[in-house]
Parts: C-alpha cells; sequence; structure tokens
C-alpha cells in the first residue's frame, strides 16, 4: 500500500506496520536523509554542511537531546522511520527499526534534503527517470571529487548518477537548479572517469542502470556523502537512516 | 586616503595605521561582519545563522583557533580590523584596535555578509542612497521580529533603513534578492509601526536620515542582529567587530 499522509506513514514505522521504503510515499512532502552525531561533533558537523551545501542542503537540525522536528509536529525521529544504521568507529555495527533505546540527550539529529523532490519535479516536466520506471535503487558512486573537509569531517563526495537524454539534458539541470534543498543543479555531465568514478557499471551504493546510446549518465551530489564522510572519519558514533528509508517530513515541496 | 587593495588596508589595521571605517575602501571586495565566539557556544551560534540566513549570511566559520581566513590568506582576524568590541556577560566591556592579546585556542571566528555589496549594486544601477551621499551610517533599528532561536541564542532582529523612492522599489528590491551574501531582498516595505520599530527619527545604531514624500522606508535584515541577540542572550564573552570597522575579504562581490 501506499500512504498518502506523511503522518500516517511515520505513525506505520512507529508500529512497526510499515519498514519499506519511503520513495513514492506521500507525494509532495520533502523526504530527508537523517545523520544523528553527539553534541562534541555537532559543530564540525554542522559546519561541514555549511561548507558542502551541495551534497548536504540542511531541512532541519534539531536541538540537542531534541527528538520531535519542527518539519513534522508530533514526529519522533527515533522511531518514525522505516529503518536505522548504527556506525561505531566508522563501521556499520547494527541495523534497526527504531533507535528510542540508544537514545541519548546529547545526541544532534541533521535532516538533509533528498533527490526525491527534484526527481518529481523531474518527471512532471515529462522527462522519463529509468530506475524509478524499474523501482530500483537510484546508482550512487563514490568519486574522487574532495568535499571541503570541517573539523574531523573530510572526504569525498557521492554522485548519485542518472541516465538522461543528450536533448533533454539542459532542462533537467534548470529543473534540478531550482531546487537547492533536493541537491540542486549536477556537479558533473557525462566522462564519468573525470570525476574518478571506477566502474559506472558498478555503483558502490543502489541498483546498476543501463545508458543508452542517446543518453549522457548526469551526476548530482548525493546524501549518502555524510554517512561515508562519518565512516572515513572513524566518528566514535553516528546513526543514520538505512539507505532508502528516509524521515518523511511535513513540508510541501 | 582610499586603500585600493583589501590587503594594504588590512596591513595599515594591523600596524595601526589605520583605524576608520571601510566602507568605500577596496572596492569589489566583500566586507564582513566580525563575531567570534568560544567553542562551547559555536554550535548554538552556527545554527543560529543556519536558522536565520538573512540577518546572518555566512562568508566563511574559521576553524576553532584559526585566525587566518579562507577568504583572505595571510590575514589575521585578530589584528586586521580598524576596531574590534568586546562584550562580557552581554555588556560592552571595552573597544580596542586588536585582540591577539585576548586570544584563545578556542575562539571560533564566524565572518557575516554585509549590506556594502548590495548598496553598490543599487547604486550602480543609478538608484542614490541618501546616507552614502550624506557620508553617514545607515540608520539601523531593533523590531519586533523575533528570529529563528538557537540554543542559547534568541532575540528580535535588527534592520536597516534606506528611504526610497517608489518608482525604484521593486527594482532595488530585485538587485537585492540576487545577493543573499549582503542579506538579500528586504524584509519590509513601508509601514515602519508594524515590525516595531519604535521612533523612525530615531534609530538604536547608526545615524537618522530624512524620509522624502515620494519615498517608503524600506528595510533589510541587518549583521548587527547577531551581536544583539548575543547581548540580549548575555553570553560570557563575545567578540565583534566595531560599528563601521568590517573585516574585508579578498573575494570578488
Amino acid at each position: 500500500m501506499i500512504f498518502d499522509s506523511a503522518a500516517q506513514l511515520r505513525r506505520a514505522c512507529r508500529s512497526g506496520e510499515f519498514g519499506g521504503a519511503t520513495t513514492g510515499h506521500a507525494p509532495g512532502r520533502i523526504q530527508a536523509n537523517l545523520m544523528i552525531v553527539p553534541k562534541s561533533e555537532a559543530f564540525d558537523f554542522l559546519l561541514f554542511c555549511q561548507r558542502n551545501p551541495k551534497p548536504c542542503p540542511l531541512v532541519e537540525v534539531l536541538a540537542p537531546g531534541v527528538r520531535e522536528p519542527a518539519s513534522a509536529p508530533g514526529a519522533d525521529i527515533a522511531t518514525d522511520l522505516p529503518g536505522y544504521r548504527v556506525y561505531r568507529d566508522g563501521e556499520l555495527a547494527e541495523e534497526r527499526d527504531e533507535i528510542a533505546s540508544l537514545w541519548r540527550d546529547d545526541m544532534v539529529g541533521f535532516l538533509i534534503g533528498c533527490s526525491f523532490s527534484f526527481e518529481s519535479a523531474v518527471q512532471a516536466a515529462g522527462v522519463p527517470l529509468r530506475h524509478i520506471d524499474q523501482r530500483r535503487n537510484v546508482a550512487m558512486y563514490r568519486t574522487g571529487i574532495a568535499c571541503e573537509p570541517a573539523g574531523i569531517f573530510s572526504g569525498e563526495m557521492v554522485v548519485s548518477m542518472r541516465p538522461i537524454k543528450s536533448r533533454d539534458i539542459a532542462r533537467v539541470v534548470e529543473i534540478s537548479a531550482r531546487l537547492p534543498i533536493a541537491h540542486g543543479a549536477p556537479v558533473h555531465v557525462g566522462n564519468s572517469g573525470a570525476i574518478g568514478v571506477v566502474d559506472i557499471d558498478r555503483p558502490e551504493y543502489g541498483d546498476r542502470v543501463e545508458i543508452m546510446d542517446d543518453e549522457l549518465p548526469v551526476f548530482w551530489a548525493c546524501g549518502v556523502t555524510p554517512q561515508w564522510v562519518a565512516q572515513r572519519s572513524k566518528l566514535a558514533l553516528c546513526i543514520t537512516h538505512a539507505p532508502g528509508k528516509m524521515f518523511v517530513t511535513d513540508l510541501e515541496g
């Protein structure tokens, strides 16, 4: 089933009734990547987001210890996502369906924009997106593009890739540029080797997607970047959403 | 004398040769409000800026203890401004011409955009600005517009006001909206009572300026806001530039 209402979807996550990917649910509502770090690392991470707005566009930063976002009154970031990942010392330690039992008063939640809003806008303009038509996750790659470091956080940008027909590329750039909260304009068009993508047929995250002869791969900064950077920075503790299992806000966008 | 080069101006501040207002110097270079807070308050203050981008557009945030900005290689934020103010427990404690002797390794410098860039753009479009023609400081007012609070930082927005002819208002809005780093579009046009300005003839900061019959007062978010908010929040220690004595970066804008 598809949840029309963001609040209904969040309640179904909280009760354990729903644990799937959030794409396609609560159409028109902004969905967000979740990143939780201890207060001791929160300044560095907020500065990382401020210096890298394309991979890390901030939807909301919650005060330390606070679990109810202003962007979704009544919600709880510790229970209302379909799934979570817990990283310890830079390693994936466990995947869980709630983190209320791990919550500490020094934890700071960051909600970071995701690509769903711009994908809807691109489709509404009549440009097809193959991974959505094939019901797959988008293909994501590690690159050699260095992020601006901030304190303990440093590392390379992760990008998502969508094959776009040459005639549609300019339009897709224009549409996505208008949505900075959904990563904005692409960071690269074509020529994947130039940004350090090792093998276009083997994405490091998500699913491979075919690129046709009349298409070019178009690359956008990706919200998986902070997870990768937190891993590389060997952060003692960090909690994120599980891939594809976003926090659904009440914001329209 | 007018310094053409930002680096020359900064060196003259450092040697004590120059201690005046920076407006009109180093034309074309972005000037910035300075705000220095201890690391213990830096997350709250960065979050305050992130939540209030109109009064607090970030040009750069320096790492804790660092005095040389990326926006001005070779510069030193502790010596290269014409004047500084030191606030203790929310009270103005002293005005100084350097703060190197007060510097601590836990201090975090924030460079916040100022209105000079948009004033240049407005004048270049042929719209006169009376306070500049009369060589006065811009008129600034406390308002009843609440900023989005963040941790210990809360308070009302300070605005600057420029009288603009009715026929020029839309153009001035368009020009300033394109410069978010210089506070962006106005927050209010006309009707000063509606935003809680007590007496348009008695600005709380800067100099009074006359408003002619064919003009309306146009209000922009002002970089004095964080100083006022830090005072209201009774911050134990905070250091800012002295009014009108900005940090001049090498950035073009």
